[in-house]
């Protein structure tokens, strides 16, 4: 039998088929194409479904069950996405819609779940007992793992790390605190952080200028560390800022957590060793476990943008 | 059968033998008297048991199991106190020395963790799945339970939520960190506070230089807290200012475990519902899961001393 990963995202519909070996067999994209009525957008991940399972050569018979990840939160228990800032959706019942239309079961939760779960699976998190995956994108997920379970509390929508508060009185949030983390760590903070810093450079002594031709517009997460690597003071003060914001968010969950595995996946993962191992020094540090002789291995996750469809396909199994 | 827990504080040795119930049956206390060689606390912590067994009115053989409760990170699994720098003890494998001297099994682990598993037994977190106790005392501790079990980590100093920076460069901690949430948020926090504010107070408006006779060495966690239940409006904002401290730490909890019950012990908890209300009002505004019909329940911690002793108790059980 196969099982079907759905990563609704804001911006595609990624639908993967799993095997028992959980390789993927199939796989179809949509845009999710918003702002339009969440109906249309249902009616694409439907089709998006039949598409992956004729991409596999399977036919809809040969399927066990349906998994869905959802940015937002999510009671997986009800099935019910209580909200999604990037769907704008609230109070949506997505899986009963989606067992009578496939007959199928079906499971739902969090994206940065789903990551997490296809990390320790067949990831960065292989035979760790306890796993954070953190997700560096557009803001910052969290999926965390503990004794082999997913952490889903009272109402399914754990895991908020990047809405940790870091700096009091910060910056603002669209979540409606002051200084989440994921103001400072995530990848559009770090565009953000650029911008900022170049305003400052009034005698454009940066080569960012030329990297983007003078059009602000055009920096990106990676500019900064483009820059750096090609020996840029400015792109290296830059990384240095973020690279602390970043390790101050990671102290504080290992602090908590002391995790035996936490993985950073999302575009700024594609750094690779120039991200984490200025992160890694800095923990090191930092982490209260100073005298302990086990600590959590802080590494890059494994799976890319494939962990999203193979944790939505895993869900019938926690 | 009978358990013996042991809380082995900085200031005291505090023993307990607990029955079938988990009624204390049995209490000792002698002062810790740091600072003293090691050995010396050792065997007045053995002294301690036994005057408990005595004042229980049982025997040596009617015991069970013995737990400890240690202010510091501790290898569970190991028995060995990693560091505590209340006890000024690093890596000292209590355990298997009490094994030996008792011949019974010993379980040992941080006392924030005991306090999380009596509450989570006997206290306000009774058929709570998850449950976070946090203790606003000298710093601020924490034990977190998910699905029935303590958290433990790779090595066992999970929960050091008091280690959350929350103030990014903020003020410097014992920890190496600067900013971390025990700065602002602990019963300690409050009294510097008090005193920060007092000495912006020039005109001495203040009831609180009544209070404390014009010495600011009087002035302790509860003094801003008298001041405004008498209508002091400085006592109010140092108040209010703490408030927001205590909340910011809690939603961050809360976005990321979303437990059942988060309740609220040590010495600052005994301000019950002066100390709780505003805090509730705060997280309610900014908590993520905003959407959800099902939310954490924050309340005052219900065993007060005892929860040292009754989690270290029953240690054997997780």
């Amino acid at each position: 039998m196969y099982r079907v990963g759905v990563d609704l995202g804001g911006t595609n519909i990624t639908v993967g088929i799993i095997d028992e070996n959980l390789t993927i067999i199939g796989r179809s994209k949509l845009k999710t194409n918003l702002p339009r009525h969440f109906d249309e957008v249902f009616s694409d991940i439907i089709r998006a479904i039949y598409f992956a399972i004729e991409d596999a050569d399977i036919s809809i018979i040969d399927i066990s069950s349906i998994g869905v990840g959802v940015p937002g939160a999510v009671d997986s228990q009800s099935g019910v996405i209580d909200f999604s800032s990037n769907l704008k959706i609230y109070n949506m019942s997505i899986k009963s819609e989606l067992e009578k239309t496939f007959n199928k079961p079906v499971f739902i939760t969090n994206d940065a779940n789903c990551a997490a779960l296809a990390e320790k699976k067949v990831g960065a998190g292989r035979n760790a007992k306890n796993l954070i995956a953190i997700t560096l994108g557009t803001g910052i997920g969290g999926g965390v793992i503990i004794n082999d379970k997913l952490i889903t509390g009272v109402n399914g929508a754990t895991g908020e790390i990047g809405h940790m508060v870091i700096d009091f009185d910060g910056i603002e949030c669209g979540c409606g605190r002051k200084g989440c983390w994921e103001k400072y760590a995530s990848a559009t903070a770090l565009a953000r952080q650029t911008k900022e810093a170049l305003a400052k450079d009034l005698y454009k002594k940066s080569i960012i200028w030329e990297m983007i031709e003078n059009d602000l517009s055009k920096i990106g997460a990676r500019t900064a560390f483009e820059a750096m690597k090609n020996g840029d003071k400015i792109g290296k003060q830059i990384v240095d800022g973020y690279t602390k914001y970043l390790a101050c968010g990671i102290t504080n969950l290992i602090n908590i957590f002391q995790p035996d595995v936490l993985c950073i996946g999302g575009g700024m993962s594609n750094e690779g060793d120039t991200l984490l191992i200025p992160v890694i020094r800095i923990v090191e540090k930092e982490r209260y476990s100073l005298y302990s002789s086990k600590q959590t291995k802080i590494c890059i996750a494994e799976l890319k943008n494939d962990a999203g469809i193979i944790g939505a396909a895993l869900l019938n199994e926690i």
